[in-house]
């Protein structure tokens, strides 16, 4: 039999994350890999309780179809709860509910890319987010990186010289992977940009409310009189990633052709994880809950971060983080550390190379820590080891 | 703000039989315009228990982000209890978890369609399909329905005229719309034109189980040596929609970009709507709730087609359907069902106008009626209701 893929099909590869992380699931190894919530943390009493009653109470409803842009109440709790309290206010149809953010980049990427179309991205960003519009053919224009995000001279000098992107994949919080926090002034700065060029910009805020140290800056959406940011929240990183429950605010236009595009993906999201999640919303305080994990990551980073200092080589370099689950580490430009993973997997210990993150791979000396999945003391013994192999190169 | 689509978005629009649904949910109309499972049928009280169970038992994983294929129990128990007893033997790595089957149709048109390649389609066929793989653009060719199925002798004129389809898609078991099967006989024929003329088979089968009358048949699935058939299960008929629990059955090396595309997609089905599934299956027997079920849809369609037969005009000619949700109504070429549907709202009864299902939109004097979520006594009324509006038609 011929099997024969459409081109896209053929641009599509399996994540080389989630082959990596295969390797590290040996006992013995300590991985800093993955980017998962710590599981130890989810509500389940909680939530077995609110299980059953949504069953026995209205589980008609809630294992029957279901409307596709999303349970109105648990809509209204996230426009509520989440949405007002950093400043975004939105009605009801502004608002879909899509399976976890990752359905809503696919959704971006189907709804906007013609191939060949440029779209701007930062360098490094969300693998995942470049696998999802990779699907759609995009050529993407890399924007660096600086300690206070976005480096927007080259942003606004690629504008100038006519670079027309459909739009630009932002993560301001806490950036997947560096742990990069896009400062106020540039915020502004940003949408000022945006506005002036006519950009469209996708924010991605899944680590947004993971604050560990300092304020919560306002989102881009909160600054966006005309309407052109596409925000995206999640459930995966402050609640549970298992419902699989994103949302996306924008206006109605543009909710209007997310439900369209919805229906012939997928039809809704689980109704049960929805009215589950809405549930709970009511009954509980999840801005309790997450305040409670962020007292257990913020531990856990600072032991990163000290043992980090204390046993790396002085020359290497890494993002203290101010919220999220990741950390950043630069080694000397010339090292590799694809290679050097190998090494740490001898040693008991694993991380993800760097190099998956930039849409050009073409960066080799950086790698994410992730620190929100480990106990303290598991992360101060795995980064001993990481500073004996890393420290080999250090040497001279 | 100037907001540009790609060609792709454009093409999608809203489902007509969603906005069409709308107008009938004022509660005096009798709707057999939707294509809901009885919803009083779902085993709440079960799903109550073992949704708490889950929880408590297993809620750190249940909640966590899981594999992308799916749940390894659950898989096992779909190959084990549902796909061995229709005689299709799959293995671990030829089956993967999707969101429902709409999600599985979608990752067709992704895998397959670039844009301007044809797709052999049914002439009726499911429109979240046809919305579906729309997206992809791609140009239709249909294939007439008989009585026994599809008409093979215009398929074999169009492979044989060197119409090369990247798939075909087809629902052989109480086909939506029309309740129509193909038969066995037909199922041989069809496969060794396949074979011949190296066609990959969507075989859509959510409504195979639900046998009312006669035997079920094999699927295509179980006729094909060569990995050719894509076979597409779902729980949304026979289990509970809410849940969105659909699976994908094909070769490894088919499930293999199955997986990579659904990562990029929407990174997994959730977690804990698969692991309460499993549950079920293994605490529960979901024969024996299927066998349940098919008793309370045999009454409904009996008396659907009892009353139909009683009241309608002998000119109108419809499908005696031996399983599934549907059956298919025909009046006399020149009448329009989506005019009639406004006398039929002021009669207060409803169905759906048939002219969607069609790719190509050009047969306009067709209806469908669904009778799973109707009481017998509201089934009777309605079709009464319907019979005085049909007839009118034909008085003379």
């Amino acid at each position: 039999m011929n099997i024969v893929f459409s081109d896209r099909a053929n641009r599509i590869k399996a994540s080389e994350i989630r082959e990596l992380l295969k390797l590290t699931t040996r006992p013995e190894i300590l991985s800093f890999a993955g980017g998962l919530p710590a599981a130890e943390l989810f509500p389940l009493e909680a939530l077995g309780k609110v299980a059953k009653e949504v069953m026995l109470e209205e589980g008609h409803v809630a294992l029957q179809y279901s409307p596709t842009e999303g349970f109105q109440d648990l809509r209204e709790m996230i426009i509520k709860q989440r949405l007002h309290k950093v400043g975004i206010e939105a009605n009801l149809d502004e608002i879909c509910i899509t399976s976890g953010s990752q359905q809503a980049l696919d959704f971006v990427g189907k709804m906007f890319i013609n191939e060949g179309d440029s779209v701007f991205v930062e360098s490094p960003t969300y693998l995942g987010a470049l696998n999802a519009f990779l699907a759609y053919g995009p050529h993407y224009l890399e924007i660096p990186l600086k300690s206070d995000g976005l480096d927007l001279e080259v942003l606004e000098n690629m504008l100038q010289n006519g670079h027309k992107g459909k739009f630009l994949y932002t993560i301001p919080d806490y950036q997947n992977p560096s742990g990069i926090t896009l400062s106020l002034e540039k915020r502004k700065q940003l949408m000022a940009l945006a506005n002036k060029y006519d950009l469209i910009v996708v924010e991605d805020a899944p680590y947004a409310e993971l604050v560990l140290t300092g304020d919560q800056l306002p989102p881009l959406k909160s600054m966006d009189p005309e309407g052109r940011v596409i925000y995206l929240g999640t459930y995966s990183k402050t609640f549970t990633p298992g419902l699989r429950i994103g949302w996306v605010v924008a206006n109605k236009t543009l909710i209007n052709k997310f439900v369209q595009i919805k229906q012939g993906s997928d039809l809704q999201t689980s109704s049960l994880d929805q009215r589950i999640a809405a549930r709970y919303m009511k009954q509980y305080h999840l801005d309790d809950h997450i305040d409670m994990i962020k007292e257990v990551y913020r531990k856990r980073r600072d032991v990163m971060i000290e043992t980090m200092k204390k046993h790396f080589h002085k020359d290497i370099t890494f993002v203290e983080s101010t919220g999220g689950l990741f950390t950043w580490v630069c080694l000397k430009e010339g090292l590799d550390t694809k290679k050097i993973m190998e090494e740490a997997l001898a040693e008991h210990v694993a991380f993800v190379p760097g190099v998956s993150f930039f849409a050009s791979r073409d960066q080799h000396h950086y790698m994410r820590l992730n620190y929100s999945c480990m106990p303290e003391d598991k992360i101060k013994t795995g980064m001993e080891r990481l500073a004996k192999v890393l420290n080999r190169y250090y040497t001279e």
